[in-house]
């Protein structure tokens, strides 16, 4: 068990007595104590809220152990002062360690260390006065056992419930805000943003829903900042239709026609739209006239719901209960999903209702948004973004998607998220049409929506894969330089449905926007990552949150590390680092030779493989992807002749691998069509962390009395495996100069590729092993067409090309 | 999607108004209301209580289809009458069905009744008003698309927060109490009841704490009934001390001494303990001294919580903030289980605290109890009701032991829990034994609590795997007879870790005691099963509670069926029955010969088979229990000459297996020890249930406005299986007579065992093959000792008795 901590905010003597009054840990009647028994008794009781006298709080004393042979009632009985070794002994205990695993009353100060668990300063055995002030400032900024502070332990058994009622603003500790909001007595609201848009073309601007969560102090003054989530899902999803509309990825890849595409040829143009005048607004009001019970919520959200924020959910276009029509990521989408921000700083109005066009005003709001969410959720963040509109503070975009083209398609190849072979932007609109769901709205639009489906068939192009103008206007990179945001980063390294290059490529190109940009890469995949017992991601956001939208001088821009990046080696162990994947990194040049990757030259060779593989494998590997990719990891027996495995030699000392790996070939086809996929894999034996957490405990982890829990989560190591992928990369031989213009492919003519693989950050262990593993079809990702098609590789004239991670 | 709803009471048409005006429903200005589409809006008005205003209401109004083309804002504006189908339409979208998937406008009663949903009277096409408010009362207590009541949704939007300080008593629905006491007004108390033991020895009678939920109503005069879970892990446990004490289980089965032991030679009589003198109280208060914030809940009972019921939980001897030792289900166990029960009915004391001796009595207690939780809770619960203890109406026995030689051993042999080898009795007791968790207690009996862990490891006796005079203190059986309390079982079909013996016992060992007795099988392991979509158990249980604990009429003893089971076949399909494992059932008689199942005469043969493997082979499956178990039904290659498999030919027609199987063999072993293990096999492929359930929405489903959620659930079909094991059990052929005596075993001698099962109902297909496989070392229950035994079966003195439903 160790612990990581980042969000702890180094805080001057006097501000801790300031914060500790201030929470009333300290009082009039402690705060002059010049008996150090006496005071940390008194720390102790207000700590053990639920015994509510004497007798019951002596009582809970004497369960723990001060030293190896008194307990804690005996030790403030008959101690003089507080010794470091019994306060940390009785810490330890608070935090929920255990002696008969985590630590031993002989060496509590061991243990701290152990666990990576903050020691306050202190001259002697004992602590003094002030000391241990500090001190318990400091256990209560500490992470616990069960992945929390112990001071929103506390908030979780209430002891924060004393504010409800009481405060006219957020209440701070170590720079943090704290539940003092009553969260049973939130005003939950709808409002209908009226977006500048018409994207269901019915001649009125559309309206979109918005779901409002705000403290009951907003009603007496109290200004909030907004975290909004963005969710197409938030409304509800048709799985079904959806379902129905996935697309048959068990076809042959096709020879495409060449062509002499230009980018200026495909570039996507905003069109001159004519937009609906706006509804003319016919009264206004303070007071909505919808409420609801239960939002689809974001853990994150609900942790910030009890501590001063407003939490808003809005699904945007083509959602139950808004007008529009899903589009899956373009301008239209954008639009939708910023207008509520405009809202909430005064530049669009929302209405009470969709028919009668009373005003209502975000009266309550302080101007300042934070968007949050995963997947979707964070990819609309770093869409609004873009946008550069005002209010926007900060996006915290998890796993989020900063190019479309990124998340369906490469290298001029249909691509697909991995465990959705299949999907495809038209599938997403239909599944996040949550308009559907609404029969009685349906009914009026459904062959609109069936033209607006194929529509966006049309665009996407299965057929080609390449790149064009429907891709061009989802591609949010072309408007980074609008960024003004700071923006904060979350991505696993082994998300294959989101994949790294969509963050790679926002980390790399807002670097000259001015803003602040924070990342944390984890080693899960597609996850959320705010309720891990190894690293204090709430806090994190707390502190960050509490920075950017209360404008509290709080340094958080200092104190969290630009990139923190969790090892894969290590269970538990976050690293923070300068950068990811610079460009100025070193590099290692690997060549090819038979079945070896080597720093040496090398001699004149080729090797080759047919993609093609008896129709009993193929069937196999068609419904088992993951024994496909088990297969092609060991070389298994089917798979002999339809790949090709390059190792180095057992590495000599570990290396850190740090940005996009980059495969360069001299290769033909036997036919006029052809693709390549290539993984590097790290081979060796080890147990490795699996890329699902486990729960750790069902619904334990509450930062606020009686109110919604979390699951608490960590990553743990699985099974021995020889192998594991590293990352992976797709191209269509006829892409070779990019993903827009086909290049001619001649049967048995060797052409130079040159691909960069999804950007990676790996620690190689000594040892093991580096390889790279050449093969056509992708079982989980590609089309899977079983064609007997020949590929042949120029070994001399190729190589692999590694960055390592360089200070 | 197919609904199943047991617990819908028959209700006579006045009983109707009178429960629509109690719960608002019909009220002064609808009450007399004649025009049928006027009180038809009213109800619709009063269930989106969402919506604040006529315009809002409107709104929602025209999102709903009340015909193919109409929505029903235009119906209600333009018809005269509310028709039969149009009132039915919208019925399945407020029951959230989604008409792209399941109905169609056209035709929303053949859906309907396709789902199983409860169609009103009616005369004509149109609804009269009497009609109409009864079709409103009967859509109220139907379960919509995501398992819960149209009333139980309701309430989760807050229809019933109305109610919240205003009622004096619980207010009920069709026979079932609804949300009205406001849970976060909840009183949560901690008393310490002294129970009539000494567990540890110390020379005191053990005090135990308990966690008391009540409705603040009670404050003000309300008495109320409670469930009581006895969790024993409710206050921590010790997962790394109990994982140190896991035993070794691959070790060899050694030969036993054979001896001539009676029943009476091992039979447990409680000694006469001298116990301590009750302590002298001290003064008596009503209000308790301490407090918690958050229970460690079964989400049964927090649907209960809002409903009039209070909830306590209690760990018992040997935990966190309790006197006493761990015993793993002895009679001191259960002493410590029914003192709550005792302090509830007035016949125990309970204090405030461990020190000052303050008296408070459960003075808000209606003095009538039930019993809820799963595994070694509901283990608990069958254990209290055979002490016959005053108040206790009714246990909810899910998943319980009956007898814990039953749980940790089988004939004759160590045989663990599914999941779990090398866990007995010993290592149980150290998991629980939560005390090791507050070090200020534990220091005081660490010595003590190592004895007590060495007395139940000789105890339980590994060596032997005899029922012993250990396991005789823990066998309820014994103590059936005293049962009074109405007993409620539910028990997985596939529940490997608590075996199905153990209800089947229960369930036909109180047959004459004169009490209500219910059953529930479901086709899951060891789960619950309070959330899933196509079962309404917990309306179930509501009803069932409703009548045991209020004492309401509501008929609950003749509406719940007596015997409930998930079908295997079908999913979704739960089916009444009058018993279970019935010794009457009919039985087939099949001979064994060459590799069939036979009920024709066969001739005379033996086979045979040996146990040890080659060392790899040993090692994977030691290593991959659920590769072993897949290989042994497709009787893989590494398992030739390693187990016999018999089976009849392609079956004709279904059978319906129902009770215990018993194989009857003539065997000898090579040596002069053995064991045999048996499974009964579905030989036929077929998509099968998981025995797991999928979560099909995380935290969706709560039945109280803003409060507790679960995860809604239901069995679902996995891949295709060619085989699925039915039943199984085991025998150490040194016990053929009974499990206590130890038979003399001679090498190659032939000798007669014959074997119950566990007990099933199973529905086996037409074309399937039934299966019997015969071999000795079960991977995941028996000791694994890879020995050089060859056992023979001389197949002609062999057969195989399946009992069949019979009605």
């Amino acid at each position: 068990m160790k612990n990581n901590q980042f969000a702890i905010r180094p805080t001057e003597f006097n501000d801790q007595l300031k914060e500790l009054t201030e929470i009333d840990f300290l009082d009039k009647d402690n705060s002059s104590e010049t008996d150090t028994i006496k005071l940390w008794t008194s720390f102790l009781s207000k700590a053990f809220i639920e015994d509510k006298t004497s007798t019951s709080f002596e009582q809970k004393l004497s369960t723990y152990m001060a030293t190896p042979t008194q307990n804690l009632s005996e030790y403030l009985d008959t101690s003089t002062g507080v010794s470091v070794a019994a306060f940390y002994n009785v810490a330890l205990q608070l935090l929920k360690f255990n002696p008969d695993v985590d630590f031993s009353f002989d060496e509590p100060l061991a243990a701290m260390e152990k666990i990576q668990l903050l020691i306050a300063d202190h001259q002697g055995d004992n602590f003094t006065v002030p000391e241990l002030k500090s001190a318990w400032y400091w256990l209560l900024a500490t992470h616990n056992k069960d992945g929390q502070t112990f001071v929103d332990s506390l908030a979780s058994k209430g002891y924060f419930t004393k504010f409800y009622g009481k405060v006219t603003k957020p209440l701070l500790f170590n720079g943090k805000t704290l539940p003092v909001f009553d969260p049973h007595k939130l005003i939950r609201e709808v409002v209908y943003v009226e977006s500048p848009q018409d994207s269901d073309h019915d001649g009125k601007r559309d309206l979109l829903k918005a779901e409002i969560l705000r403290p009951y102090e907003t009603e007496h003054g109290l200004k909030v900042p907004v975290l909004y989530t963005a969710s197409p899902y938030n409304q509800g999803t048709n799985d079904e239709t959806g379902e129905k509309l996935m697309h048959n990825v068990n076809v042959p890849l096709t020879h495409k026609e060449p062509n002499n595409l230009k980018y200026e040829d495909i570039e996507y143009h905003e069109p001159k739209a004519d937009l609906p005048n706006p509804r003319v607004i016919n009264g206004e009001t303070k007071k909505a006239e919808e409420t609801f019970a239960r939002e689809s919520s974001y853990t994150l959200n609900n942790y910030f719901l009890a501590r001063g924020f407003a939490v808003i959910y809005m699904a945007g276009i083509g959602t139950k209960d808004s007008d529009g029509f899903r589009t899956t990521g373009d301008k239209e989408e954008t639009i939708s999903t910023i207008s509520i921000i405009k809202w909430l700083t005064g530049d669009l109005p929302a209405f009470t209702n969709r028919i009668d066009n009373i005003e209502i005003k975000a009266w309550w709001s302080n101007k300042k948004v934070a968007m949050t969410g995963r997947s979707y959720l964070g990819t609309l963040a770093t869409a609004a973004a873009t946008t550069g509109v005002k209010g926007l503070k900060t996006v915290i975009s998890e796993a989020a998607i900063s190019s479309w083209y990124d998340y369906y398609r490469d290298g001029g190849l249909v691509i697909a998220p991995d465990g959705f072979p299949g999907e495809d932007a038209d599938v997403l609109a239909e599944e996040t049409f949550s308009r559907r769901l609404q029969p009685g709205d349906f009914h009026n639009i459904k062959d609109a929506w069936d033209k607006q489906i194929k529509a966006i068939d049309a665009g996407q192009d299965r057929n080609s894969g390449d790149y064009n103008t429907f891709w061009d206007a989802r591609n949010y990179h072309k408007d980074f330089k609008n960024i003004t945001a700071d923006v904060f980063m979350v991505h696993g390294l082994n998300d294959w449905n989101v994949k790294p290059r969509n963050v790679e490529r926002l980390w790399n190109g807002i670097k000259h926007n001015g803003v602040t940009q924070k990342i944390i890469l984890h080693q899960g995949q597609h996850i959320y990552i705010n309720a891990f017992r190894s690293i204090d991601y709430s806090d994190i956001i707390n502190l960050w949150l509490t920075y950017e939208l209360l404008g509290v001088d709080n340094q958080a821009k200092e104190i969290i590390p630009n990139v923190i990046v969790q090892d894969n080696v290590k269970p538990e162990t976050w690293t923070a680092y300068k950068d990811w994947s610079n460009a100025d990194n070193k590099v290692i040049n690997y060549n090819l030779s038979n079945d070896k990757l080597t720093t040496q030259k090398v001699n004149e060779s080729t090797a080759s493989f047919t993609d093609q593989l008896k129709p009993a494998d193929f069937e196999l590997y068609r419904d088992n992807n993951a024994t496909w990719q088990s297969d092609l990891l060991v070389g298994g027996k089917k798979l002999t002749g339809h790949q090709l495995t390059f190792k180095t030699e057992p590495l000599t000392k570990d290396l850190l691998l740090d940005g996009k790996i980059n495969v360069n070939l001299k290769v033909s086809s036997s036919k006029d069509l052809g693709m390549l996929s290539f993984q590097v894999v790290d081979f060796g034996d080890a147990k490795r962390l699996n890329v699902s957490p486990s729960i750790l405990s069902a619904n334990s982890l509450a930062s606020t009395y009686d109110w919604r829990e979390d699951n608490l989560r960590e990553f743990t190591l699985g099974k021995q495996t020889s192998a594991k992928m590293i990352t992976k990369g797709h191209i269509n031989l006829q892409n070779r100069e990019n993903n827009y213009k086909v290049d001619e492919l001649k049967p048995n003519i060797f052409y130079n590729v040159n691909v960069d693989l999804q950007p990676t950050f790996f620690k190689l262990k000594a040892r093991h092993q580096l390889g790279l593993i050449v093969y056509a079809t992708d079982f989980g990702m590609t089309v899977r067409g079983n064609q007997n098609i020949e590929y042949t590789v120029q070994l001399d004239q190729s190589s692999l090309i590694v960055p390592l991670h360089t200070n």
